[in-house]
């Protein structure tokens, strides 16, 4: 108890210091990956950037793993306290400290969830477009670069992210970036720490860009007989470089696991989900444009819908598809992949990745960001079962080795975390692995910023 | 000799290592800046990544400076030798390696120019966006993270550069990024290099993305009676979130100048230059938007042009204004401030930075991107007279101190270099610098690339 009560003086409020084994094991694990939970010594929830300091600094000085999180929907362990420590839980420091609607930024604290900004900012006809489906807190979507359904318009997390206060591994606060929308000013540091996936500080505060509610947008969905037209479909609309908001393939075995969860009636094929945004005019335009093109790539059924209700529903259904593949299964867990690739790289991507799920007879779906050749393969697993982990360690294998092969990357979105470490030399090569190593090195000479992650040990 | 001698060891082609008194003295400084030149000792031009990392190696070994140089469009010193030692002129690495027209990709070396890129992409379709005014080479780009005047729609550099190939200080070779759109596989080090100015590694390639040509462009010029309403009119136009290729604003001292130089006759008042694209149906439409907006702000004149030749007349004029200012006084050089601020503060700022420019009775124009709050005062100064450099740095240090206030940058795509170092603390904190020079350190012990550049000395 000796930890607790050393934590308990800089933080007296003792709900928000403890080794309650309940919530020890909540901070244990994420969501719903197959990896292997591991205890944290305790779990400490700071309201203020001061506390995140002294709390830093304590660890530092102690030589304490310290591991941040927020909503533990992160999908490759990075919130599993590997080597115990701390749990550091950002939730309750979810206040919106600013929004200015004329310059289109806003100024958050990590633990707000991106569903409670965009609730906040409905009001000032502004919205917040990163959507990587899970209402995860922004200061984890920075951490791993998160990005989702709408990158194909909007980007990543690390075009949104204007600047970031973080406490550095000897409780140091370090500002950088700022309010203007571009700066040549000296080296990125605020790109270098998103996507760092908190082994080199703790974010504490982020300024994001938001953007204007477009006047009118189309959602669609387009059937097709088979992933590979569905996938050629989705290369060939980016590359007549209409302007798209969103385009998602979900393959048959996700649409049938959502029609169960969701209690909905989308036919089970192949299906690219669209979406379309602008005035009405160019909306309209675009997606007749859109049609034709999707019947010449072989599509036997499109449907719209324009009203925020219908669209919705549409996208709820896309979006809980992970979570409808953990229900349709109790007790398994998930191997997501991760892949983005080439564009011209994609229809074969897909193609393969559905003939390795099928030949290792594991159950799973393939659904994704196809507009950015980010795709995912959600594998069914029995984590106790490890025939079954094996086999599906090696379908990813297969789709990462494919995926880099052409040039693409192991991890679109998800970040590294445990489960991508030994693909990371594979990507980057000696030279860039070990640079990453230094730059750690340099921030973090413990190691107690979420050690065990990204790199292998 | 005994420098020259060594190096052409390493390249035994007499033409590409060279002291020639000429060759030094155009490698001493920029096209048209202030700063003061410097000589190299010797200018090398290699042509393979091999020869750019013996080189770096042999000047590693010997502890010999080394500034890489490409067509010297840099505007804050960043190409003078200040150390003197080597200047390597890139120039000879000007081949496109790879155009891949269905990944939106090409993969270029770093003495391509912007325009040469384009020339060849148009064939297919494509062109790159970035667009600094001046036919940089895309590597320089990368090393200031440039933009200009399409980074409203299409953002800076760092957003296109995918993957890079960088020789390290000490003669290794590293590979950065790919061909996905989007990773978050480990640190970004891409992100690290892409706005280093030569001071982390010299970069021998790059992967850079590229978009389709829209299928209509329509530009337009709004004249207004003052600079405080055409600024007002620009932020407004970003405000209602129409879709605008670029928003320039040019005020009258730089229309006079532009119209000496180029024998136009644009109407001599303040003046937002416009470009819309997309289908026609949604370029028309807009653009109907845009000048009943326009014509609110106050705009006394609109008038608009779709074909290419005149769309190139039109910005070919707002390109040379620099190149305008400097030929209409033959002698003198160029200040240009770089200051980026938030779009509420752009009207305030603009106003406040005419002001400060006639009180100090210099000749100078603003003009600048302004849909991204990015504005440049380019003031023409004999650099032999002190005390007009000194109106002038005190007119640029009036203008970064109220950008900063406004939480703006220093330098929105210009880089440090030189000019700016002595703003970098103020702008980030003794922290994030502390860090920017640790990082300098760890990447360069010896400062043998590019030094004096970025920190004060």
């Amino acid at each position: 108890m000796n930890l607790i009560e050393s934590l308990r003086q800089l933080i007296p409020d003792t709900d928000r210091v403890t080794a309650n084994e309940t919530i020890r094991n909540q901070h244990s694990q994420d969501i719903s990956s197959y990896h292997q939970p591991h205890q944290p010594d305790a779990v400490v929830y700071p309201k203020t950037n001061t506390e995140v300091s002294q709390i830093i600094a304590f660890a530092h000085q102690h030589n304490i793993p310290l591991v941040p999180f927020g909503v533990g929907t992160s999908v490759e362990g990075q919130v599993i306290p590997v080597k115990g420590g701390i749990s550091l839980n950002l939730t309750m420091m979810n206040n919106i400290l600013d929004i200015r609607p004329n310059d289109f930024l806003v100024k958050v604290q990590p633990g707000v969830t991106r569903k409670q900004l965009n609730l906040a900012l409905k009001e000032h006809g502004l919205f917040f477009p990163v959507d990587p489906g899970a209402d995860a807190t922004l200061g984890g979507m920075a951490a791993t670069n998160a990005s989702g359904t709408t990158a194909v318009r909007y980007g990543t997390m690390r075009q949104q992210v204007l600047g970031l206060e973080t406490v550095l591994a000897d409780g140091r606060t370090i500002h950088t970036g700022g309010l203007a929308v571009k700066s040549s000013a000296g080296y990125n540091l605020t790109g270098l720490f998103v996507g760092s996936e908190g082994t080199l500080g703790i974010i504490t505060e982020l300024t994001l860009r938001v953007y204007g509610i477009p006047e009118w947008t189309l959602a669609a969905r387009a059937v097709f007989p088979d992933v590979g037209a569905a996938s050629n479909a989705a290369a060939a609309m980016r590359m007549c470089a209409l302007p798209l908001d969103r385009i998602e393939l979900v393959d048959t075995r996700t649409i049938q696991v959502v029609n169960q969860f969701k209690q909905t009636t989308f036919q089970e094929a192949p299906t690219l989900f669209l979406e379309f945004s602008g005035t009405r005019q160019a909306v309209e335009h675009d997606f007749t444009l859109a049609q034709q093109l999707l019947q010449e790539e072989g599509s036997l059924d499109i449907a719209y819908d324009t009203d925020t209700k219908a669209r919705n529903e549409l996208w709820t259904a896309r979006h809980e598809a992970a979570l409808a593949f953990t229900a349709s299964a109790p007790g398994k867990r998930l191997l997501s992949t991760d892949v983005c690739v080439p564009l011209s790289a994609l229809p074969s991507a897909i193609v393969n990745a559905r003939q390795a799920i099928d030949e290792a007879g594991l159950d799973g779906g393939l659904l994704g960001h196809v507009g950015d050749g980010n795709y995912h393969a959600a594998l069914l697993i029995d984590p106790t079962n490890p025939d079954e982990l094996t086999r599906a360690q090696h379908v990813n294998e297969q789709i990462v080795h494919y995926a880099l092969s052409q040039g693409g990357t192991c991890t679109g979105e998800h970040g590294i975390g445990l489960g991508k470490a030994k693909f990371l030399k594979q990507e980057h090569g000696d030279n860039a692995v070990q640079l990453m190593q230094a730059i750690k090195q340099l921030l973090d000479p413990t190691d107690i910023l979420n050690p065990g992650k990204i790199f292998l040990p």
